[in-house]
């Protein structure tokens, strides 16, 4: 395989390129292999390298972006008002074959939209899912959609299903366990969607379908793949980060109590610090878009340096298992024809990010 | 205030009487006050109570019912099929005023198409809503709906709000923030129920209204009340319970890892149990129905004797509180008019946990 080459969206997320381009430094440093195209307002850019010293400048390339999305800027204004925003550009270089991957901390609404029209999706996908792996009691397990679609018909969360099982594989899990996240285990639980996306389910050939799951099966390994409308998915991550915080902090304070909790935490807190950092949430930051013709990873708009490295870290990862290619050879045997499309294939309808 | 009587559907949950019928015994044994009337198959309850010595049966009483509603059930055959059930009978006990409040175990959608139908909505009110009170770093909040409602439009999501904040002000808050929980905190962000019903609170008069939150923003206690449809909020608290199942193995496993470990562990152990016990689930354990002319409280269907103990001091809280009263002076204030009735008043209409 050639060196992995990234395209960078440096003007997106809640601390644009001051936090972006120190990362991406930071990353060309750590992998001598990388090359990565820098892609924002390029004076703006060349200023902040120049801070650093022992840039490969070799292995590095700025493009010049004179827009930008805004993170509460509505996806249709993003698709036809900045036909130069860093986020199109950054897309434009996986699309023309300059870069194999996208990495963007920017609005995920447009995000979305404008990657359905640069790179446009797979045959037999209406629109792609936003993927990534949680930690569990044993493996972890892949969780789609996290938020790009916030209202998904049945035929969309099986097309989710698919992609999250190919994913699986290309991971290394055979036979990967797949289950629809519900309300409930039994048949009659959950929403329309959920029920008719179960009854294809049942019916997909080569799937190793388990039937419905519920939040805390996820967290007991019980799935390798679990699949829920975006709105759903984005909640569960969000709450789980929070929860996550949430008890650190109760951890710390309570051996902060007494002087015998103090003498108590100076040996446990370290040991507990370590247990945070291999499930620290910016260890798992930056979730694959699924389903594009051309490799997409979305940071977290609020993650720092440490977060969008391990955001490029994984979309250096998807290059290496070449996502794309194995999901398109391997959707023919499970999308069949029309049956299963769910109609959704223009750009913006049914885009519940924007509010057309 | 006079005792309370709390009538038990005693054939619900995974478990059923073996469980239910100890831990009626040991409130009963807890509380001097308190009334128990248990409904069910009285063979079997009288056995059940024989076992135990030192029972107080001046304060316990047992109702026959012949039947039962299984976990599975459609919500359906529980309405039409089973007169005598013990979650009928229970209900019945409240509506006829010999019990102030009814706790089940049972199946979620048969207890609420019951529940409408025996106990009725107070007036103003479409449907109930599950709430529970999540532990944050801030104070506890209310979380509602909790898997009553899998689909809601957006005037019952602004009625949830309303009987959540009257519901917080009644437990002690001031002015309780109130928010909705979204994929993001930005205007454009979300889907069309959720921003109609932003729109609907945005106006509401008198109600501390915050906007959208997400899930980390929850548990770091940015509001006192959040609200949501009954499929998020049953991901939501299923997925918090499983992930801090999670980190404690996790926690407990680190500790085992080494001798020196092990050392530590034994200290700091007992303490990250106390904490484990402050943030029990068990102790969250019990789900109020807000919006019915009379109190019922679910309780997990999986919950143990524990568990189901919280379930009916819950159920006691709320008869202290007059939490229907509270809500029936209050909501004529907010609830103006067929504004805000999304039409579905028939028992069984747009009951998402029937597939009817």
């Amino acid at each position: 395989m050639s060196a992995p080459v990234i395209a960078i969206d440096a003007m997106g997320g809640d601390f644009g390129p001051h936090c972006i381009v120190p990362a991406s430094l930071s990353c060309l440093a750590e992998n001598s292999s990388l090359h990565l195209v820098l892609v924002g307002q390029s004076s703006l850019l060349e200023q902040l390298v120049a801070k650093h010293s022992g840039v490969d400048h070799s292995r590095l390339k700025i493009v010049d972006a004179p827009e930008m999305v805004a993170m509460d800027e509505r996806p249709a204004q993003a698709l036809r008002g900045k036909p130069r925003s860093s986020m199109r550009l950054a897309l434009e270089q996986v699309r023309d074959g300059n870069a194999q991957a996208c990495v963007s901390a920017g609005n995920t609404g447009a995000l979305m939209a404008l990657a359905r029209q640069v790179l446009k999706t797979l045959p037999g996908i209406d629109r792609p899912a936003m993927v990534t792996a949680l930690p569990t009691q044993g493996a972890p397990c892949l969780l789609l959609d996290l938020g790009a679609n916030v209202d998904c018909p049945a035929a969309q969360l099986y097309q989710f299903a698919i992609m999250g099982a190919v994913a699986a594989e290309s991971l290394g899990t055979e036979q990967p366990r797949v289950a629809l996240l519900n309300v409930g285990t039994e048949e009659i639980k959950g929403n329309q969607q959920v029920k008719l996306a179960a009854a294809l389910l049942q019916q997909a050939p080569g799937l190793n379908y388990r039937g419905f799951i519920e939040g805390d099966g996820l967290y007991r390994g019980e799935a390798d793949v679990v699949v829920c409308d975006g709105f759903v998915g984005n909640v569960l991550l969000k709450s789980s980060e929070g929860l996550a915080g949430m008890l650190v902090a109760k951890v710390e304070a309570l051996f902060r109590r007494s002087v015998a909790a103090r003498i108590v935490g100076a040996a446990a807190l370290p040991l507990l610090r370590r247990l945070r950092a291999e499930l620290n949430p910016a260890q798992y930051n930056g979730a694959s878009f699924l389903g594009l013709q051309g490799i997409l990873v979305k940071s977290h708009g609020s993650a720092g340096a440490d977060g969008f490295k391990a955001a490029i870290r994984r979309a250096t990862q998807d290059v290496e298992h070449d996502l794309p290619e194995q999901l398109r050879s391997r959707l023919g045997q499970f999308l069949s024809g029309d049956r299963l499309s769910s109609g959704a294939d223009d750009v913006t309808a049914g885009d519940g990010w924007s509010s057309n």
